[in-house]
């Protein structure tokens, strides 16, 4: 296996210089506790500091994308991005589950699929990126691993409308919600889909996007929404 | 009266180059609402923006001032500095209750010495200062009127031990807390105060500080950590 050092080198062009730094961001408390006479740093200062840093350029990204979106919008968006659910699925993404370490009562308890450990990490590693390297460089981390994603809406529960329309309507009982395509438009590299959305089989609401997920997701928001 | 502007290059070396953008800091929604048909901005976005840059430079401050402090308190502290009271506070000490903004309604009801309005207004200066000169010149900023009085403790209620230990103590009904200096010791310019704390005369807690207010804080503290 890659080290993480050369992990970060190949796909991301960071050369790490304080390794000692980096392996603290990926050391889960657990790990240090177990080993707790070898005095081992864990990631929890770092991802204090982490987490400040993917605030401000979370921010900065959707106050210079959406000028018109008052300071409420900006704040739902920015909270759905830097939810736990949404870190560890970038933490996955860039493959950094395989480095963390792990006390062994964790380890046994699938501690390693763990959303809060997992995106608890992603944070540290910000943390320790910016002491080491800049903010500068977070940031060109971000736009690179985080901010496509955002941007085409594909990273885990942005807004979970599905979810939430689900859980409005079930109040009375088990109901049947399905979705259908309705049209596609665009050419291949550019679709657009629309998606109606029913539940016993009356039509509810519809929406478009760039992906059938997405545009479930347009439909289910517009049901939700027009339920007021 | 000093224009804002003048006031900011006199007193922080701040030549604002946008000063629209300043001036959209300084106000409130209030104002913006009882001019809505010249589309005047408000300072909530800007507000949105202050806050995060503010977390994270109070933020790397902690990390690096307090390199033994657990996650936790650092939050702790984090949360005691940038919270309402005290933003208001730095907001009157720089003048900026004057400049603000307000609405005929707001201002007959006192909003020019609101908390929340001169928080925000605070928040709001600083996100117009990100955008108009970049973080190093908030950090500046910070560094010169927030940092050294958070560094003596000098501002709204940091963590008040001697009202927290008043109210311990009198769930049982009234009771004498007196504070005494019982030395003081170092230069005139470096001067410890040690304070000891009572209770109906009989003494509960010791602190040192840079000051006597500082020492009874501290002795305050004391003597609410040895109740456990």
């Amino acid at each position: 296996m890659q080290t993480l050092q050369e992990k970060l080198v190949a796909e991301f062009g960071i050369d790490f210089s304080d390794l000692a730094l980096l392996e603290t961001a990926f050391t889960h408390t657990s790990y240090a506790n177990e080993h707790r006479l070898l005095k081992i740093s864990h990631n929890e200062r770092l991802e204090f500091l982490g987490d400040a840093v993917l605030q401000l350029i979370i921010s900065k990204y959707l106050y210079q994308k959406y000028p018109d979106y008052p300071e409420g919008e900006m704040s739902k968006l920015r909270s759905t991005f830097v939810r736990e659910e949404s870190l560890a699925g970038f933490s996955r993404a860039c493959g950094f589950d395989r480095y963390i370490r792990l006390g062994k009562g964790e380890e046994k308890s699938g501690g390693r699929n763990r959303d809060t450990i997992l995106g608890d990490a992603f944070e540290a590693f910000l943390g320790a990126l910016l002491l080491d390297k800049g903010e500068k460089t977070v940031e060109a981390f971000l736009y690179q691993v985080m901010i496509p994603q955002l941007e085409v809406g594909n990273f885990e529960r942005v807004t979970d409308y599905k979810t939430a329309l689900q859980e409005i309507l079930q109040v009375n009982g088990e109901i049947a919600i399905s979705y259908r395509v309705v049209s596609e438009s665009g050419p291949a590299h550019d679709k657009v889909f629309e998606v109606e959305v029913s539940v016993d089989e009356r039509a509810i609401g519809r929406g478009k996007g760039r992906s059938k997920k997405l545009a479930e997701q347009a439909a289910a928001k517009n049901a939700v929404e027009a339920r007021g």
